[in-house]
């Protein structure tokens, strides 16, 4: 099973995808920071991380997106570019069916270090150790999204958070996700892509 | 020049349509309202509303898209769906090559009823005038929508606020825009659409 972790921002949002084996044996695959020029306008931001994710989703083709959860009360210069990050991420997964798990920083603490207030260093160390690499994983600020894919599979069985959908579709969702796959198809072929 | 005004929601998402022609004469066009299913995941309400909207565009062209920009400090429980919708409204333009404008509601009552506090009935009254409708723009609550548009219609000549492009975009945003479409119509080919 394939995991692809996002750590949402609009400047720079991380993506790490492992994957989880039997007996939870966690593999790594791919980490890196799909980036926006803070120069650009904001539409263009969005739609520069929008590309970027959908550029990562397509090629690794998880089975489970996990996504850090984005509070109201963080800090307000950036905690609306980071909810509409975190909300592309959501929007390419269901464009493709993929189900869409949100997980707080804290649980991934809790899931990786047994410590939900554990600091940044112990994080990175015990993800490099989950994932068997010889060195702490780079860039350094993408840690976050392997923490939040292995959180997502360690979580323990049959979880359940809000918002967090579980492998399987119901039917309603997958007819809706193929319906809206169709109508993008054919908007393709009207406009001759 | 047709105006797309989008009064970003999660659960509701208004949309209205105006021409604005010679001297500022303003006409209505359209309103509706884009709705998600509280009961549904997150993900699928935010492809619901992208779809929404992406239908809205793609039958009205809209020269410009007009959103209502959103404030950290709004309504907790709500802010964070609210500025996902705005994002995913930016970003249905962004990936079409049509321009984005933010503007205030302060700035919206201003330039509709010339009093930034003005009461919804007002701007109500003042929608259907400007638009030489006979009864109050329905639903009522997609009036904001409308007003959004006629904002950016009246604004002051010249008026830019942050993060507002203008018609044009610059040479290296134009580029960033036609790769991404050319890169979804590659994509499409690949999977056959």
């Amino acid at each position: 099973m394939i995991i692809l972790g996002v750590d949402p921002g609009l400047t720079r949002c991380g993506v790490g995808v492992i994957e989880a084996g039997a007996y939870r044996r966690l593999s790594f695959i791919h980490v890196d920071v799909v980036r926006s020029d803070p120069k650009m306008s904001q539409d263009l931001r969005l739609l520069a991380i929008y590309d970027g994710l959908v550029e990562k989703i397509e090629r690794f083709a998880p089975d489970t997106v996990s996504i850090e959860r984005v509070f109201a009360q963080e800090n307000r210069n950036t905690v609306l570019g980071t909810a509409q990050a975190a909300g592309l991420a959501m929007l390419a997964a269901a464009q493709r069916g993929i189900p869409v798990a949100l997980h707080t920083p804290t649980e991934s603490k809790m899931a990786i270090t047994g410590n939900g207030k554990a600091e940044k260093i112990q994080m990175e160390r015990m993800v490099s150790r989950i994932l068997g690499l010889n060195t702490l994983p780079k860039p350094a600020d993408a840690a976050d999204a392997l923490a939040i894919a292995i959180c997502h599979a360690l979580r323990p069985a049959g979880a359940l958070q809000g918002g967090e959908r579980e492998q399987h579709l119901t039917d309603a969702q997958r007819q809706w996700a193929l319906a809206s796959q169709n109508a993008a198809r054919q908007r393709g072929v009207r406009r001759g892509m």
